[in-house]
């Protein structure tokens, strides 16, 4: 595709790089801001340039959140003894919309993939084990996608666990799992 | 849905504004921004604000142009006799991806629908018929969609231009027509 400008072309460029989205899609897109108010185009780039600068995670669960302990973690009603381990913050959102469960979380950030470059050091499972010996957990539930990356991760942090004695339990198809089977 | 974040929230929000992109697809692309380093949202924040804000239109044409006179309307090779009359920048790139026109474009920023408000003097039509008044165009294409819309904008052009003498084609269906039947 020609576009008749540079400012249009980095704009497309840009936009295609997004999951999903190809250099059709993005046209239609950057066209669509460029027809609306200044202040839409504006309000959105705001938005995802905060998102992304002032972000924070919890400090124990590692979930995203806008203090230093997340809501569920701080919370008196939740279950400290369950801990449900997760790949990233869309699993925490798809556990808690079925209002089914009412322990803790443990976000890993990502699962472990050698393809991509990602091991075990790269995920948050040092904090696990520090969370596992300093506080009362007695069950800890791996919730991870049942992919082989999934069955991997699940793998290594069963035998990671071993020594802590804990009862464990390996949930690869919870309800509402975006990447569910 | 309940986000573990304000910031998550307003980005999903603003991201799901724009057209065929919902809240599940918004907040998979906010979370794929938040795993990928800090530059990548800053450059697509950046490309987006210099698009919306430092953008140039043609000033014979309309079309998008980085410079005062777009370089279709520059050009000397192109048929200064032929003025093609098309909705929007969309379907000058796609009359200019078959490589089979060489005349001009007039780009009208929109079509003629009561329904959305717009009526002829939110379109560019007087600066169509000043170029008619002035230059040497011997011919007008109107490309616009087949729809009501087009058929509005169409009908009321062909009326505008009767006075002028012009030979006029309505062309509803052109080759590669983003829109078309």
């Amino acid at each position: 595709m020609n576009f008749p400008s540079k400012l249009i072309e980095n704009a497309v460029e840009e936009m295609a790089k997004l999951p999903g989205i190809g250099k059709k899609t993005a046209l239609r897109l950057v066209l669509h801001l460029l027809k609306r108010e200044e202040e839409a185009t504006l309000s959105l780039t705001e938005a995802l340039t905060n998102m992304r600068t002032l972000i924070q995670y919890c400090r124990h669960c590692h979930n995203i959140s806008d203090t230093d302990v997340c809501a569920i973690c701080a919370s008196p009603t939740r279950d400290r003894s369950l801990v449900c381990v997760v790949e990233d913050t869309r699993d925490v959102l798809a556990i808690e919309n079925t209002a089914q469960y009412r322990g803790l979380y443990h976000v890993l950030g990502g699962i472990i993939s050698p393809l991509e470059g990602i091991g075990p050091s790269d995920l948050h499972i040092d904090s696990l084990l520090t969370r596992l010996s300093e506080s009362g957990i007695g069950e800890i539930i791996l919730a991870l996608s049942p992919t082989m990356e999934g069955d991997t991760t699940a793998f290594y942090l069963t035998k990671k666990l071993k020594p802590y004695n804990r009862k464990s339990n390996v949930l690869h198809h919870c309800p509402g799992h975006p990447r569910g089977r």
